[in-house]
This record gives C-alpha cells, sequence and structure tokens, in this order.
C-alpha cells in the first residue's frame, strides 16, 4: 500500500513547556522537512534515518529532528519527528509552514491507520495503542500493552487457524461428495468443533473482566439509609468526597469515585439509602441505586451494627434479591466503633439474626468512621478477581471484539448442531466460513473503510 | 564544570496524546537508560550521539531513544530523550524506574541551567528561552528567539567592552599618576563615555515597548458613560466579552481581553464611564479607569458623536489632563451611524466644538455599532510602534535587565559628572568598574547562586 500524500501533525500534547513533537510522514515528507529546517549538517532527504539532525526554523526556533527511512518506521513511510520548544505558538507556525512545504493536516488516528495498511501492525494491536494510550491504571495498561505487541492477536490468529483445519476437512468431504464417500471423521470433526468452541466460549467469558479492568470495575456501595455508606466511601478515598451527614437520605444523587488498588483502577459508586419512600424524589434515587447495584461488578452491602437485626434483615433481603450469581458481594457490619461487639448481642430475635446470617454469611466487620477493618475491606475487595494477578492468555477488553466472539459463537454453535443432526458438509461449511470471517475481522484480515474509519476516528490528533 | 548526578523529567507537557518525551542528562545518564530499555540493537552508552534508538521498556512500552553525546548535547553532558506514547501512566513509571535508575528528578530548569553553567549559553540566552516557550504572538516571539540566539546578549558585550576599553585608558592614568602624567586624553574620555551613555539610555528606552510587547500592550479604552466603550471592546474581539446596555455605569469594574494584531498582542481594557458621581462604587470605578488609563501605553478616547459638545469636551478634558507625553491617544468619535455626519451640525455653541477639536485634533470617525470605521481603527493602532517592523537592536523586555541598566546609567552618570569636575581617576574607575560588573550580570559574567536559583526557578520543569 502506498499513499501519495505527506501528512503532518503535533504528537505531544497540547500546551507549554520544554519539549513539543510535530511528526510528518509520506513519500516526500523528508522534502517538507527539508524546506522547512536548516540543518547544520545535510538534508533529511539524504539521511540513512534513525539519525537526529540539528537545524532552524528560520526566525522561529532551534529544533532537533529525528529521521526515520521506509519501512522502518512507524508508518511504514518515510517519516520524522520535529522536537521544537513546547510553545503552542511555535508548533502552530510549524504546522503552517509545514502545509507550505507539501504536507497536510492528518486525521485523528491517521498514523497508526497507514501503519495498519503498510502491514506494519494489525487492527488489534492498532486498537491496542489507543488503549495504552488511555490506560490510566497497572491493570488496564498490562492488558493494553500485551494486545499492542501482538500477544493477544496471536490467540485469535490460531483459534481462526483451528477454525481453517476444521474447514478445510469438511471442504475435502465436499469434493468428493459425488463419489459418495465420507472423508472426514465426523467424530474427529465434532472433537476439533467443541474446542474451539471452548476457546471462544472462555473468551467471550474474559470481557467481564477485561471491560470492567478497562473501564473501571464498579463497585457499588448499597445499604439501608444512615448506615455509613457515604462515610465508607469518603474512608476508602480518604478525602471528603462525598457529603456526610446525621440525616437518613443525605446522598440522594449516586456520587462516584474512583481509586486504584494493587493496580486496578475501582470505581466506587455511593448510592442513595434503600428502603420503603413515598418521597418522589427519594423513590428515583432508590431507584437509581437499584440501577447502580445491579450493574456493579463488585457490591459493598453495608449492614449497620446500631440498627436492629429487624432494619438489617429488610435491606439485606433487598439487596439479596437483586444480586445475579456473577456479581461478588461483601456483606459490611459497619460503626463496630459504636456497637456492641457481637451482632448476637443486639438486642433482638434470635431467629432474625439467624435468617440475616444465612443471607449475609460471614459479614467484614468494620468502623468506617475510626478506619478500623479498612484495611481488610481492601484486600477483600482485591480478592474478587479483577487483578490479573493470574491470569493468562488474551483478554478481551473491546466491545468490538467481544461482539465479534459472540457471533462467531452462534456460527459455530450451528455448526455443531449441523453436525449432531447429521446434516451435509456444506451447510456446515458455510457457517463455519462466516466464523472464519467475524474472527479475521478481529485482527483486521478483512476490513473496510467504514470499520476502519470508526476504529481510527476515536484516537487522538497526531497518533 | 561538571555535576555528579544525572537529572530526568518529563519535557513534553502533561497529558494524553501520540509522544511524550522524557528527558535525562549527566555523567552516567546513558547507563540509566540501558537499565531502563532493552535496545533492539547495542546500548545508548555505545552510541555516537545523534542517533534515534529502537527499544521496549520492558512490560511498559515501545520507545525511540534519541542520544546525545557530551559535549554536543543541549546540557553539555551525556544526555538523552526518551519517546513514548503519551500517556501519564506510561511517563510516572518511566520516572519511577529511571529514579531506581540511579537519576533523580530535576529541579525546574535544571537542564538549562546546567547548560548555562557549562558554557553551552549565556544568561540572556537561558532567559531568552523561557521567554520563548511563553511567548504567544510574533513580536514577542521575535524578540525571545533573537535574545535565545544571542543577538541580543551581543549588544551588551560590545557595549561592556566599550567600557572596559574606558576603564583601561584611566588605569593607564591611575599607573602613571605618580609621576603626575595625565596620559587620558579626558576629551576623548568623555566622548567614549557619552557614547556609552548613549547606548544604554537607548536600551533602557527600549524596554517600555520590549515590555508591552512580551507582556501584552495595555490599551485603555475610556470615555463618559454610554459613550459606547463595551460595544467597541465587542467589535474589536468580534465576540460579546463585555456586558452592554443603555443604562450608563453599566461597566463598574474593568474589563480586559487580549487579541493579535499584525503579530503583536494588545491587552484592550474597558473601563468605567468618566464623570462626576456621587455613588461611592462608581467612583471607585472611576478611579480604576483613571489607573487603567495611566498605565496604558495606548488610549483609546471615545468621544459620543449624539452627546452635545460640551459633554464631549468635559469627558476630553478629564482624558487629556491624565496623559503623559509617551502615551499614544487615538480619540474616536462613536455612533457616528445615527449621528449627524459633521460634529459641528450637532446643535451645540461654536466655541465649545473649536475647544474640543484643539484638544483631540483629528477625530476617527466610527460606529462601534455597524463597525463602520473599525478597520482605520485597527491600523491607528497598529501605527502606534509596538509592531517591530523596523525596530533594530536589542529591545529590552526582561525587568531585570532594565534595573541593571538603569543602576548602569546612575554609575555612568557619576563617571560623567567626575570627569566634568576634573575629579581624580581613581573615582573614575571606582564607578566605571561598577558599570561594567552590573552589565556582566545581564549574560551572566558574575552570577550568585541566589540569582540563578530566582532565575531558573520560574522555568519550566524538563526545561
Amino acid at each position: 500500500m502506498r499513499f501519495d500524500d505527506n501528512i503532518c501533525a503535533p504528537a505531544s500534547p497540547a500546551g507549554s513547556g520544554a519539549i513539543s513533537v510535530v511528526r510528518v510522514s509520506g513519500p516526500t515528507a523528508l522534502d517538507s522537512v527539508d524546506k522547512l529546517v536548516n540543518f547544520r549538517r545535510g538534508t533529511a532527504a539524504e539521511s540513512k534515518g534513525f539519525e537526529v539532525k540539528f537545524g532552524v526554523v528560520p526566525g522561529l526556533d532551534d529544533v532537533l529532528v529525528s529521521v526515520y527511512r521506509a519501512p522502518h518506521s512507524y508508518t511504514g513511510e518515510d517519516a520524522a519527528e520535529i522536537g521544537c520548544h513546547a510553545s503552542p505558538y511555535i508548533v502552530s507556525v510549524i504546522m503552517q509552514r509545514l502545509q507550505r512545504a507539501g504536507c497536510r493536516i492528518a486525521e485523528p488516528g491517521e498514523f497508526t491507520r497507514r501503519a495498519f495498511l503498510n502491514g506494519k501492525m494489525d487492527l488489534a494491536q492498532a486498537e491496542g495503542v489507543a488503549d495504552l494510550i488511555a490506560a490510566d491504571s497497572q491493570a488496564s495498561h498490562r492488558l493494553a500493552f500485551a494486545q499492542m505487541k501482538g500477544g493477544y492477536s496471536k490467540e485469535f490468529r490460531e483459534l481462526r487457524a483451528q477454525l481453517v483445519e476444521l474447514a478445510s476437512l469438511v471442504e475435502l468431504e465436499l469434493d468428493f461428495s459425488e463419489v459418495e464417500v465420507e472423508f472426514a471423521d465426523r467424530e474427529k470433526l465434532a472433537s476439533l468443533l467443541e474446542q474451539a468452541r471452548g476457546r471462544v466460549e472462555s473468551l467471550k467469558a474474559s470481557y467481564s473482566v477485561g471491560n470492567a479492568v478497562k473501564n473501571g470495575v464498579p463497585v457499588a456501595i448499597v445499604g439501608a439509609p444512615n448506615s455509613g455508606k457515604s462515610t465508607l466511601l469518603n474512608a476508602l478515598l480518604r478525602e471528603d468526597r462525598a457529603i456526610v451527614s446525621d440525616i437518613p437520605g443525605t446522598t440522594r444523587d449516586t456520587v462516584e469515585e474512583t481509586m486504584v488498588l494493587d493496580g486496578v483502577r475501582y470505581r466506587f459508586i455511593d448510592t442513595a439509602g434503600l428502603r420503603e419512600s413515598d418521597d418522589t424524589v427519594e423513590r428515583l434515587g432508590i431507584e437509581r441505586s437499584l440501577g447502580k447495584l445491579r450493574s456493579a461488578c463488585i457490591i459493598l452491602a453495608v449492614l449497620d451494627a446500631t440498627g436492629t437485626p429487624l432494619e438489617n434483615l429488610e435491606s439485606a433481603r433487598t439487596i439479596s434479591s437483586e444480586l445475579s450469581p456473577d456479581q461478588k458481594v461483601i456483606w459490611i457490619l459497619n460503626k463496630c466503633d459504636i456497637a456492641p461487639r457481637d451482632p448476637a448481642m443486639v438486642p433482638g430475635i434470635p431467629e432474625l439474626i439467624r435468617d440475616l446470617q444465612s443471607i449475609t454469611g460471614d459479614t467484614l466487620r468494620l468502623s468506617a468512621l475510626t478506619g478500623s477493618g479498612l484495611e481488610d475491606l481492601q484486600e477483600a475487595i482485591e480478592d474478587c478477581g479483577f487483578g490479573l494477578g493470574s491470569a493468562e492468555g488474551a483478554i478481551v477488553t473491546s466491545a468490538r471484539h467481544y461482539s465479534a466472539l459472540c457471533e462467531a459463537a452462534d456460527d459455530l454453535a450451528r455448526v455443531s448442531e449441523a453436525l449432531d443432526n447429521q446434516l451435509s458438509g456444506d451447510l456446515l461449511a458455510e457457517d463455519l466460513r462466516a466464523a472464519i470471517s467475524t474472527l479475521g475481522s478481529i485482527f483486521g484480515e478483512i476490513t473496510t473503510d467504514e470499520l476502519l474509519g470508526e476504529i481510527f476516528s476515536k484516537f487522538c490528533i497526531g497518533k
């Protein structure tokens, strides 16, 4: 693939500072640089690449230009990075002069798009570059880095290769179908297919962790009014983020803050207290709390050690009725600093306590006010399985990839059904081909301009 | 000068984007880089410099490292620029690892401070670097660039050399004073001295333009209440910056906005209308208006074509009584769209009109509301002499340099007086030496740690 025009863009973040980088790429990009810069020695176009050249942009700035020669550059084209002083005025003048010297302003992601189209990286790797820039925690960074470096694509390529092998067995059968010989060992087909389906399913399953890690793991703090949820949020964040008062129902809207624990970003969501209410505004808040509870990966269910067992039982029942099996719930008995040490000591009916314990199991005893027990809570959160500590293999973080996997899973389910029903090979082959093509779209084997436009338009300028 | 430690800092502006640059410098800075980065080929420490090397920071990012060898680097030391993806997370991890690998975080301006102490640039040039980064218009950039490139220092060095020559003539006289021979031709001394004093004075005088250009040329819009000053500001800026109403006295606080005209940044200051008032708040506003008028370089004095000659005469008298000779004033007759074409046609007493014209001379006729005449006004502003179009030689923009020039001027005035009074050479020599040393402090011939600390602490991190 060869483009006939040169592109340029500021590549470092906007602002003032020591160094800004302006990037150019294209068949005659180095000629444009030579028009812009008077070099102390030689020209950019004469450079063999991987060289830094000192020069002056007349009347504007001293610059250091890194020169790259095709195909050994990010884009695969002749390219250069112009390092000037980080002044918005200087960058804007350099951009103007580059345009007069034969470059046009690059669209968002256009450098990476060229890198992809020139075969420097596959599509999943290109998407990994954007994720890498956006990653703000160790865990999300780790996934993006693996994707950019190609480890992620490798798994999809292997899976696709497995399906191609499967398809070739089926096609072989088709070729000889006229002589009514059943070449393909249907049992071997079925076994290979089940293996592939298993891999697709486990990749699909990884998305719940991958998505949470990429966008922050949502942790809902829920419980009865005045059970100390906002105090708990503030204690976790070690700052006064949420408004706290003794008045039940102080928190009406949901309050959200993020925190990195052991390399993973968690989004803590403080919610309005759960109770029966006739107040319209409060009921809206409670409905919103339940929504946050349902969409969270981890739920911190706060019980009030100073409350009666009946009150706690009611709120525990409400919470547990909303939980789904793949959500992690941590039951917390808050206000333990002012409550009797043993909840069984709280005046109440022993049956209620047993009912409560049958729902909540072990509860974590803490005091959000004094901070005692907070470390245990942090450990419990870290143990919820979003730490990637032992995660192996590809973890899907992209909604696009997840949706392709779902599609491929459906195709493969149809192949499996056809195989079970002893249907003929051409029916199997069609669904198999669809699955192969869908998996190929993940790393960009087949693409459309529309798809590329959608992916790269989300990139920043200069990348 | 040799420093024994390595410094590192993010050098590009903070934020997300395609490329961030982290900079290191110091005697073993390249060893630190080799600990941080696995290079595809060779090591940074083996590089001959002016080379870009591709490598991987394990588990973190792909990087391109530009290597510079002492003394051919910005600081004059071994140095490198690490280009990584512009992600705050990645930059922070690189900074952590560099610190573990033997670098410490640089103080603001420390790279440039090392460059100065290693003789890569003089002090005025170093200050020019900071000004260059901050420059936001063509004119302020041009002055900073000239200063960074050393053209500015050259004038001070020449001036200082002239004084050294003068001093040597005086010292010669001193050496032979015992034999009571007056070697030095006192007339030649006086002539050389006047020449030097003239140069000092013209450099001092350049500061009023230089300071205005560097910080934006203050333009005060003053006039009677409801003469359309805010409408004029909005018309100049082509936006609704100031609140406009028919009610006189709408603008109480001063409103300030900047605009670049022909490469120069002007700070337009809308002010409260000038009139006699008993209202305490309004009088405070008027006092502030007069303060802005006095400190402005250019005054747009707005008269109201719909007002009576007496009203206009009153406000013109107030304005002209505040003007100083080096201020430029542009008299504007506003609201010409709804006023009779000839101000003489406005009902009123002919004597008043003559009085008014004797103050205002030619007035520029415009309508801020319709925009007619605005281009003439812009031209009139551009003609006020802040355009640097024909400016030659050094223009002082630094308060530090201006204050050194004032000090040197005083020293030289004393020398001149001593010469006039036929005082002995040793008295002349003392003041001459003081002036020489003061001028030398501008480009850093003599410095103190305190002075350097003050200058470089204003730099950004990484420069």
